[in-house]
């Protein structure tokens, strides 16, 4: 099991729902946390499954989208 | 050119802008407008570009996208 930890640029319950969406159709997401205040997005995956296919599947949203910061 | 109109599910101006972001690089896309009072997407496309191929690319954002009711 990996963890990724990305910052995404959201606004709304509207965008927080669209990245749940989005990961919850993602194969290999075996469970995620969206935070709208924090603009956190931490997702668990497992497989082949890298934090930059996580990063690419999210960024489709249309929402600006980048790891966390270390 | 052909145009298509959706109905997007969207709350805010930051799910306009994903909508918006995702359009501006879709290819054969020639112009849009998105509207958010009335969750209605106007997408003007060329060439071989199908009401389908914008919906599922707009669908991608995570946002419930349908054609617009006639």
């Amino acid at each position: 099991m990996t963890q990724v930890t990305l910052k995404v640029d959201m606004m709304c319950e509207g965008c927080v729902g669209a990245v749940k969406r989005v990961l919850g159709k993602m194969e290999g997401v075996e469970s995620f946390d969206v935070n709208l205040a924090e603009q956190k997005v931490v997702v668990n995956v497992t497989g082949n499954v890298t934090a930059q296919d996580v990063l690419e599947r999210i960024a489709k949203t249309g929402k600006k989208t980048e790891l966390w910061p270390l």
